[in-house]
Protein backbone atom coordinates (compact mmCIF):
# COMPACT_ATOMS: atom_id res chain seq x y z
CA UNK A 1 0.00 0.00 0.00
CA UNK A 2 1.14 3.14 -0.76
CA UNK A 3 1.71 5.65 2.93
CA UNK A 4 1.93 8.57 3.80
CA UNK A 5 3.46 9.57 7.50
CA UNK A 6 3.24 13.24 8.53
CA UNK A 7 5.81 13.81 11.11
CA UNK A 8 9.15 13.07 11.22
CA UNK A 9 9.88 13.14 14.42
CA UNK A 10 10.49 9.85 16.78
CA UNK A 11 7.11 8.35 16.15
CA UNK A 12 6.74 9.39 12.44
CA UNK A 13 10.25 7.66 12.04
CA UNK A 14 9.63 4.86 14.05
CA UNK A 15 5.88 4.59 12.00
CA UNK A 16 7.68 4.64 8.94
CA UNK A 17 10.33 1.71 9.28
CA UNK A 18 7.97 -0.23 10.67
CA UNK A 19 5.78 0.13 7.58
CA UNK A 20 8.51 0.38 5.26
CA UNK A 21 9.89 -2.95 6.84
CA UNK A 22 6.60 -4.38 5.80
CA UNK A 23 6.85 -3.75 2.80
CA UNK A 24 4.52 -0.85 2.17
CA UNK A 25 6.10 2.37 0.03
CA UNK A 26 6.32 4.89 2.46
CA UNK A 27 6.66 8.30 2.29
CA UNK A 28 7.26 11.07 4.83
CA UNK A 29 5.65 14.20 4.63
CA UNK A 30 6.94 17.56 6.18
CA UNK A 31 6.73 21.64 5.76
CA UNK A 32 10.19 21.91 3.76
CA UNK A 33 11.93 18.57 3.20
CA UNK A 34 15.31 20.66 2.38
CA UNK A 35 14.82 22.38 5.89
CA UNK A 36 13.85 18.84 7.71
CA UNK A 37 17.53 17.00 5.52
CA UNK A 38 19.34 20.24 7.26
CA UNK A 39 18.63 19.27 10.61
CA UNK A 40 21.86 18.52 12.68
CA UNK A 41 20.34 18.73 16.52
CA UNK A 42 19.36 15.33 17.66
CA UNK A 43 15.50 14.22 17.90
CA UNK A 44 13.90 13.45 21.24
CA UNK A 45 14.77 11.13 23.44
CA UNK A 46 18.36 10.61 21.96
CA UNK A 47 17.40 9.58 18.51
CA UNK A 48 19.96 10.76 15.57
CA UNK A 49 19.45 13.75 13.30
CA UNK A 50 16.69 13.48 11.00
CA UNK A 51 19.36 12.81 7.83
CA UNK A 52 21.13 10.19 9.33
CA UNK A 53 18.19 8.24 10.35
CA UNK A 54 17.36 8.73 6.41
CA UNK A 55 20.16 7.80 4.81
CA UNK A 56 19.78 4.68 7.15
CA UNK A 57 16.70 4.52 5.63
CA UNK A 58 17.22 4.97 1.73
CA UNK A 59 13.61 3.50 0.97
CA UNK A 60 11.55 5.59 2.62
CA UNK A 61 11.03 9.19 0.63
CA UNK A 62 10.87 12.69 1.87
CA UNK A 63 8.55 14.72 0.56
CA UNK A 64 6.20 17.94 0.98
CA UNK A 65 2.69 16.92 3.23
CA UNK A 66 1.07 18.12 0.08
CA UNK A 67 3.21 15.79 -2.10
CA UNK A 68 3.39 12.97 0.14
CA UNK A 69 -0.67 13.32 0.99
CA UNK A 70 -1.52 13.18 -2.92
CA UNK A 71 0.53 9.76 -3.99
CA UNK A 72 -0.55 7.54 -0.72
CA UNK A 73 -4.08 6.01 -0.02
CA UNK A 74 -3.66 5.66 3.51
CA UNK A 75 -1.68 8.57 5.90
CA UNK A 76 -0.30 8.42 9.21
CA UNK A 77 -1.00 11.68 11.42
CA UNK A 78 2.29 11.11 13.73
CA UNK A 79 2.56 14.74 14.05
CA UNK A 80 2.33 15.94 17.97
CA UNK A 81 -1.62 16.09 18.44
CA UNK A 82 -1.12 20.22 19.36
CA UNK A 83 -0.09 20.71 15.75
CA UNK A 84 -2.30 17.89 13.91
CA UNK A 85 -4.93 19.93 12.27
CA UNK A 86 -2.48 22.79 11.13
CA UNK A 87 -0.39 20.10 9.61
CA UNK A 88 -3.25 18.22 7.95
CA UNK A 89 -4.49 21.99 6.86
CA UNK A 90 -0.93 22.06 4.88
CA UNK A 91 -1.52 19.17 3.58
CA UNK A 92 -4.52 20.55 2.07
CA UNK A 93 -8.39 18.95 2.00
CA UNK A 94 -8.16 18.39 -1.60
CA UNK A 95 -5.57 16.03 -1.11
CA UNK A 96 -6.78 13.96 2.33
CA UNK A 97 -10.71 13.68 0.56
CA UNK A 98 -11.32 9.79 0.16
CA UNK A 99 -8.19 9.16 2.18
CA UNK A 100 -7.55 6.80 5.24
CA UNK A 101 -6.38 8.93 7.95
CA UNK A 102 -4.61 6.70 10.89
CA UNK A 103 -4.78 9.33 13.83
CA UNK A 104 -2.45 7.93 16.35
CA UNK A 105 -2.06 11.27 18.10
CA UNK A 106 -2.48 12.51 21.51
CA UNK A 107 -3.17 16.28 22.23
CA UNK A 108 -0.79 16.09 25.10
CA UNK A 109 0.12 19.65 26.34
CA UNK A 110 3.35 19.89 27.74
CA UNK A 111 3.80 23.66 28.14
CA UNK A 112 3.15 23.59 31.91
CA UNK A 113 5.58 20.83 32.96
CA UNK A 114 5.42 17.29 33.28
CA UNK A 115 2.65 15.36 33.97
CA UNK A 116 1.44 17.23 30.40
CA UNK A 117 -2.59 18.16 30.52
CA UNK A 118 -4.98 17.30 27.86
CA UNK A 119 -5.78 20.11 25.75
CA UNK A 120 -8.87 18.16 24.30
CA UNK A 121 -12.94 19.15 26.59
CA UNK A 122 -14.51 15.70 27.82
CA UNK A 123 -17.21 16.45 24.95
CA UNK A 124 -14.74 16.11 21.69
CA UNK A 125 -11.28 14.28 21.05
CA UNK A 126 -8.76 15.18 18.35
CA UNK A 127 -10.02 12.17 16.10
CA UNK A 128 -13.44 14.37 15.94
CA UNK A 129 -11.92 17.26 15.46
CA UNK A 130 -10.08 15.42 12.09
CA UNK A 131 -13.08 13.85 10.77
CA UNK A 132 -15.44 17.32 11.08
CA UNK A 133 -12.63 19.43 9.17
CA UNK A 134 -11.99 17.20 6.86
CA UNK A 135 -15.30 15.42 6.14
CA UNK A 136 -14.72 13.49 2.80
CA UNK A 137 -12.02 11.64 4.97
CA UNK A 138 -11.92 8.59 6.53
CA UNK A 139 -10.69 8.83 9.64
CA UNK A 140 -9.32 5.96 12.23
CA UNK A 141 -8.41 6.34 15.66
CA UNK A 142 -5.84 3.68 17.12
CA UNK A 143 -2.68 3.32 18.73
CA UNK A 144 -2.96 6.22 20.91
CA UNK A 145 -2.85 4.46 23.81
CA UNK A 146 0.78 2.84 23.67
CA UNK A 147 4.38 3.88 23.25
CA UNK A 148 5.75 4.29 19.87
CA UNK A 149 7.78 1.69 20.01
CA UNK A 150 4.91 -1.05 20.88
CA UNK A 151 2.49 0.67 18.25
CA UNK A 152 5.35 -1.30 15.97
CA UNK A 153 6.28 -4.54 17.93
CA UNK A 154 3.72 -5.19 20.61
CA UNK A 155 5.12 -8.80 20.29
CA UNK A 156 8.14 -7.45 22.56
CA UNK A 157 5.45 -7.55 25.72
CA UNK A 158 3.65 -10.31 26.95
CA UNK A 159 3.84 -11.81 22.97
CA UNK A 160 1.74 -9.42 22.49
CA UNK A 161 -1.48 -10.49 24.33
CA UNK A 162 -2.50 -7.09 25.36
CA UNK A 163 -5.03 -4.87 23.26
CA UNK A 164 -5.26 -2.01 21.25
CA UNK A 165 -8.21 -0.13 19.97
CA UNK A 166 -9.85 1.03 16.66
CA UNK A 167 -12.28 4.30 16.36
CA UNK A 168 -14.16 5.33 13.10
CA UNK A 169 -16.79 6.01 10.82
CA UNK A 170 -16.17 3.90 7.91
CA UNK A 171 -15.94 0.40 8.04
CA UNK A 172 -13.99 -0.48 5.41
CA UNK A 173 -11.08 1.94 6.62
CA UNK A 174 -11.36 0.25 9.94
CA UNK A 175 -10.57 -2.83 8.51
CA UNK A 176 -7.53 -1.57 6.23
CA UNK A 177 -6.34 -0.16 9.55
CA UNK A 178 -7.05 -3.32 11.23
CA UNK A 179 -4.91 -5.60 8.59
CA UNK A 180 -2.21 -2.71 9.34
CA UNK A 181 -2.15 -3.31 12.52
CA UNK A 182 -2.63 -7.15 12.47
CA UNK A 183 0.66 -7.25 10.22
CA UNK A 184 2.29 -5.17 13.20
CA UNK A 185 1.97 -7.51 15.77
CA UNK A 186 -1.49 -6.89 17.19
CA UNK A 187 -3.35 -9.64 18.42
CA UNK A 188 -6.53 -8.34 20.06
CA UNK A 189 -7.48 -5.54 18.16
CA UNK A 190 -11.29 -4.20 19.78
CA UNK A 191 -13.72 -2.19 17.58
CA UNK A 192 -15.08 0.56 20.21
CA UNK A 193 -17.25 1.81 17.51
CA UNK A 194 -17.30 5.27 15.80
CA UNK A 195 -15.46 8.08 15.45
CA UNK A 196 -16.81 9.86 19.17
CA UNK A 197 -15.58 7.02 20.89
CA UNK A 198 -11.89 7.97 20.22
CA UNK A 199 -12.70 10.11 23.23
CA UNK A 200 -12.41 6.79 25.32
CA UNK A 201 -9.08 6.14 24.18
CA UNK A 202 -7.64 9.47 24.14
CA UNK A 203 -9.13 10.01 27.99
CA UNK A 204 -7.33 7.11 29.01
CA UNK A 205 -3.65 8.97 28.19
CA UNK A 206 -4.19 10.41 31.71
CA UNK A 207 -3.95 7.05 33.73
CA UNK A 208 -1.35 6.21 31.04
CA UNK A 209 0.80 8.53 32.25
CA UNK A 210 -0.03 7.90 35.86
CA UNK A 211 0.98 4.16 35.09
CA UNK A 212 4.11 5.26 33.29
CA UNK A 213 5.22 7.63 36.54
CA UNK A 214 4.30 4.34 38.70
CA UNK A 215 5.92 1.85 36.17
CA UNK A 216 8.97 3.68 35.81
CA UNK A 217 8.80 3.03 32.21
CA UNK A 218 6.77 4.02 29.42
CA UNK A 219 6.85 -0.21 28.00
CA UNK A 220 3.76 -1.16 29.22
CA UNK A 221 -0.19 -1.55 27.59
CA UNK A 222 -3.36 -2.63 28.60
CA UNK A 223 -5.40 -5.89 28.05
CA UNK A 224 -8.87 -5.81 28.15
CA UNK A 225 -9.50 -9.11 30.05
CA UNK A 226 -13.16 -10.19 29.38
CA UNK B 1 -12.50 -3.26 61.15
CA UNK B 2 -15.63 -0.77 61.87
CA UNK B 3 -16.58 0.03 57.98
CA UNK B 4 -19.68 2.90 56.98
CA UNK B 5 -20.69 2.50 53.54
CA UNK B 6 -22.30 5.93 52.38
CA UNK B 7 -25.10 4.62 49.63
CA UNK B 8 -27.74 2.44 49.95
CA UNK B 9 -28.43 1.46 46.31
CA UNK B 10 -27.09 -1.65 44.45
CA UNK B 11 -23.44 -0.54 45.10
CA UNK B 12 -23.75 0.44 48.61
CA UNK B 13 -25.43 -3.39 48.99
CA UNK B 14 -23.09 -5.17 47.59
CA UNK B 15 -19.90 -3.33 49.16
CA UNK B 16 -21.85 -3.94 52.66
CA UNK B 17 -22.74 -7.53 52.43
CA UNK B 18 -18.97 -8.24 50.75
CA UNK B 19 -17.66 -6.49 53.67
CA UNK B 20 -19.47 -7.74 56.42
CA UNK B 21 -18.85 -11.36 55.17
CA UNK B 22 -15.07 -10.68 55.28
CA UNK B 23 -16.03 -10.08 58.90
CA UNK B 24 -16.35 -6.39 59.43
CA UNK B 25 -18.86 -4.72 61.17
CA UNK B 26 -20.05 -3.02 58.09
CA UNK B 27 -22.94 -0.27 58.58
CA UNK B 28 -24.84 1.11 56.01
CA UNK B 29 -25.71 5.19 56.45
CA UNK B 30 -28.90 6.50 54.85
CA UNK B 31 -30.31 9.91 55.13
CA UNK B 32 -33.70 8.73 56.71
CA UNK B 33 -33.06 5.12 57.78
CA UNK B 34 -36.99 5.39 58.81
CA UNK B 35 -37.68 6.26 54.96
CA UNK B 36 -35.04 4.04 53.38
CA UNK B 37 -36.67 1.18 55.37
CA UNK B 38 -40.44 2.16 53.99
CA UNK B 39 -39.19 1.88 50.31
CA UNK B 40 -41.19 -0.74 47.92
CA UNK B 41 -40.08 -0.04 44.63
CA UNK B 42 -37.12 -2.43 43.39
CA UNK B 43 -33.82 -1.29 42.98
CA UNK B 44 -31.78 -0.31 39.81
CA UNK B 45 -31.32 -3.08 37.57
CA UNK B 46 -33.96 -5.36 38.82
CA UNK B 47 -32.43 -5.70 42.67
CA UNK B 48 -35.10 -6.45 45.49
CA UNK B 49 -36.17 -3.25 47.25
CA UNK B 50 -34.07 -2.32 50.07
CA UNK B 51 -36.10 -3.73 53.17
CA UNK B 52 -35.37 -6.74 51.77
CA UNK B 53 -32.02 -7.12 51.05
CA UNK B 54 -31.60 -5.58 54.79
CA UNK B 55 -33.41 -8.58 55.93
CA UNK B 56 -31.53 -10.92 54.12
CA UNK B 57 -28.80 -9.04 55.66
CA UNK B 58 -29.50 -8.82 59.67
CA UNK B 59 -25.33 -8.11 59.89
CA UNK B 60 -25.07 -5.00 58.14
CA UNK B 61 -26.85 -2.28 60.22
CA UNK B 62 -28.84 0.93 59.07
CA UNK B 63 -27.95 4.76 60.48
CA UNK B 64 -28.32 8.27 59.78
CA UNK B 65 -25.05 9.36 57.44
CA UNK B 66 -23.61 11.14 60.88
CA UNK B 67 -24.30 8.06 62.85
CA UNK B 68 -22.89 5.70 60.29
CA UNK B 69 -19.93 7.49 59.60
CA UNK B 70 -18.90 8.75 63.56
CA UNK B 71 -18.94 4.85 64.52
CA UNK B 72 -16.87 3.82 61.82
CA UNK B 73 -12.79 3.90 60.80
CA UNK B 74 -13.18 3.36 57.52
CA UNK B 75 -15.93 5.27 55.16
CA UNK B 76 -17.01 4.08 52.04
CA UNK B 77 -18.09 6.64 49.27
CA UNK B 78 -20.70 4.02 47.38
CA UNK B 79 -22.77 7.36 46.33
CA UNK B 80 -23.57 8.15 42.68
CA UNK B 81 -20.96 10.72 41.89
CA UNK B 82 -22.96 13.43 41.09
CA UNK B 83 -24.63 13.53 44.50
CA UNK B 84 -21.34 12.59 46.94
CA UNK B 85 -20.32 15.69 48.11
CA UNK B 86 -23.63 16.83 49.39
CA UNK B 87 -24.28 12.98 50.86
CA UNK B 88 -21.00 13.65 52.50
CA UNK B 89 -21.47 17.18 53.39
CA UNK B 90 -24.56 15.58 55.76
CA UNK B 91 -22.33 13.23 57.37
CA UNK B 92 -20.77 15.95 58.34
CA UNK B 93 -16.84 16.96 58.14
CA UNK B 94 -16.42 16.59 61.91
CA UNK B 95 -17.35 13.37 61.90
CA UNK B 96 -15.25 12.58 58.52
CA UNK B 97 -12.02 13.96 60.42
CA UNK B 98 -9.30 11.30 60.45
CA UNK B 99 -11.49 8.79 59.05
CA UNK B 100 -10.21 6.65 55.61
CA UNK B 101 -12.45 7.71 53.45
CA UNK B 102 -12.73 4.81 50.20
CA UNK B 103 -14.36 6.81 47.54
CA UNK B 104 -15.26 4.14 44.71
CA UNK B 105 -17.77 6.68 42.94
CA UNK B 106 -18.03 8.00 39.63
CA UNK B 107 -19.31 11.09 38.72
CA UNK B 108 -21.34 10.02 35.34
CA UNK B 109 -23.96 12.20 33.87
CA UNK B 110 -26.78 10.46 32.57
CA UNK B 111 -28.95 13.33 32.70
CA UNK B 112 -29.06 13.49 28.40
CA UNK B 113 -29.31 9.39 27.74
CA UNK B 114 -26.63 7.05 27.39
CA UNK B 115 -23.97 6.69 27.06
CA UNK B 116 -23.15 9.23 30.28
CA UNK B 117 -20.75 12.29 29.99
CA UNK B 118 -18.72 13.09 32.88
CA UNK B 119 -18.99 15.75 35.19
CA UNK B 120 -15.46 16.36 36.02
CA UNK B 121 -12.82 18.65 33.94
CA UNK B 122 -9.74 16.92 32.67
CA UNK B 123 -7.98 19.12 35.33
CA UNK B 124 -9.56 17.81 38.61
CA UNK B 125 -11.51 14.59 39.74
CA UNK B 126 -14.29 13.35 42.30
CA UNK B 127 -11.33 11.92 44.53
CA UNK B 128 -9.53 15.24 45.05
CA UNK B 129 -12.54 16.99 45.31
CA UNK B 130 -13.71 15.11 47.98
CA UNK B 131 -9.87 16.02 49.73
CA UNK B 132 -10.71 19.59 49.24
CA UNK B 133 -13.55 19.83 50.90
CA UNK B 134 -12.52 17.27 53.89
CA UNK B 135 -8.72 17.98 54.58
CA UNK B 136 -9.14 16.25 57.40
CA UNK B 137 -10.04 12.83 56.24
CA UNK B 138 -7.23 10.49 54.21
CA UNK B 139 -9.36 10.17 50.77
CA UNK B 140 -8.42 6.90 48.86
CA UNK B 141 -9.96 6.27 45.46
CA UNK B 142 -10.37 2.50 44.28
CA UNK B 143 -12.35 0.24 42.30
CA UNK B 144 -13.95 2.93 40.29
CA UNK B 145 -12.37 1.97 37.27
CA UNK B 146 -14.72 -1.52 37.75
CA UNK B 147 -18.26 -3.10 37.94
CA UNK B 148 -19.26 -3.24 41.55
CA UNK B 149 -19.65 -7.28 40.81
CA UNK B 150 -15.53 -7.28 40.04
CA UNK B 151 -15.51 -4.53 42.70
CA UNK B 152 -16.19 -7.72 45.47
CA UNK B 153 -15.59 -10.34 43.49
CA UNK B 154 -12.53 -10.14 41.16
CA UNK B 155 -11.68 -13.78 41.06
CA UNK B 156 -14.42 -14.32 38.66
CA UNK B 157 -12.86 -12.68 36.27
CA UNK B 158 -9.63 -14.41 34.63
CA UNK B 159 -9.11 -15.58 38.27
CA UNK B 160 -8.37 -12.14 39.24
CA UNK B 161 -5.25 -11.29 37.09
CA UNK B 162 -6.64 -7.78 36.02
CA UNK B 163 -5.42 -4.63 37.53
CA UNK B 164 -6.81 -1.68 40.52
CA UNK B 165 -5.53 1.17 41.32
CA UNK B 166 -4.93 3.53 44.14
CA UNK B 167 -4.57 6.94 44.81
CA UNK B 168 -3.63 8.85 47.85
CA UNK B 169 -2.03 11.52 49.81
CA UNK B 170 -1.74 9.10 53.04
CA UNK B 171 0.31 6.11 52.89
CA UNK B 172 -1.37 4.62 56.01
CA UNK B 173 -4.59 4.85 54.53
CA UNK B 174 -3.83 3.64 50.99
CA UNK B 175 -2.36 0.66 53.06
CA UNK B 176 -5.52 0.06 55.07
CA UNK B 177 -7.47 0.42 51.35
CA UNK B 178 -4.97 -2.24 50.05
CA UNK B 179 -5.28 -4.82 52.79
CA UNK B 180 -9.33 -4.44 52.33
CA UNK B 181 -8.95 -5.47 48.55
CA UNK B 182 -6.32 -7.76 49.14
CA UNK B 183 -9.16 -10.07 50.98
CA UNK B 184 -11.33 -9.35 48.43
CA UNK B 185 -9.18 -10.75 46.35
CA UNK B 186 -7.71 -8.71 44.17
CA UNK B 187 -4.08 -9.61 43.44
CA UNK B 188 -2.87 -7.40 41.05
CA UNK B 189 -2.78 -3.54 42.67
CA UNK B 190 -0.95 -0.41 41.44
CA UNK B 191 -0.21 2.80 43.48
CA UNK B 192 -0.55 5.41 40.76
CA UNK B 193 0.42 7.92 43.83
CA UNK B 194 -1.41 11.15 45.54
CA UNK B 195 -4.84 12.21 45.32
CA UNK B 196 -4.15 13.63 42.08
CA UNK B 197 -3.76 10.78 40.28
CA UNK B 198 -7.35 9.85 40.57
CA UNK B 199 -7.95 11.89 37.50
CA UNK B 200 -6.85 9.37 35.68
CA UNK B 201 -8.60 6.76 36.91
CA UNK B 202 -11.67 8.64 36.53
CA UNK B 203 -10.94 9.60 33.22
CA UNK B 204 -10.87 5.85 31.93
CA UNK B 205 -14.43 5.82 32.45
CA UNK B 206 -15.19 6.94 28.86
CA UNK B 207 -13.48 3.87 27.28
CA UNK B 208 -14.88 1.74 30.30
CA UNK B 209 -18.40 2.63 28.75
CA UNK B 210 -17.18 2.28 25.11
CA UNK B 211 -15.50 -1.16 26.09
CA UNK B 212 -19.28 -2.63 27.69
CA UNK B 213 -21.42 -0.92 24.80
CA UNK B 214 -18.66 -2.64 22.38
CA UNK B 215 -18.16 -5.98 24.29
CA UNK B 216 -21.94 -6.07 25.06
CA UNK B 217 -21.24 -6.74 29.51
CA UNK B 218 -20.05 -4.80 31.80
CA UNK B 219 -17.45 -8.53 33.28
CA UNK B 220 -14.21 -7.10 32.15
CA UNK B 221 -11.67 -5.21 33.23
CA UNK B 222 -8.02 -4.45 32.41
CA UNK B 223 -5.04 -5.90 33.47
CA UNK B 224 -1.84 -3.75 32.95
CA UNK B 225 0.96 -6.08 31.05
CA UNK B 226 4.21 -5.03 32.05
Amino acid sequence: MKIAVLGTGPVGQTIAAALSALGHQVVLGTRDPATTMARTEPGAFGTPAFPTWKQDHPDVDLATLADAVSRAELVVNATNGAGSLATLDAAGADALADKVILDLANTLDFSQGMPPSLLVSITDSLGEQIQRRFPRAKVVKALNTMNVSLMVDPMQLAGGDHTCFVSGDDESAKQTVVGLLTALGHRDIIDLGGIATARGAEMYLPLWLGLMSALGTPTFSIKVVR
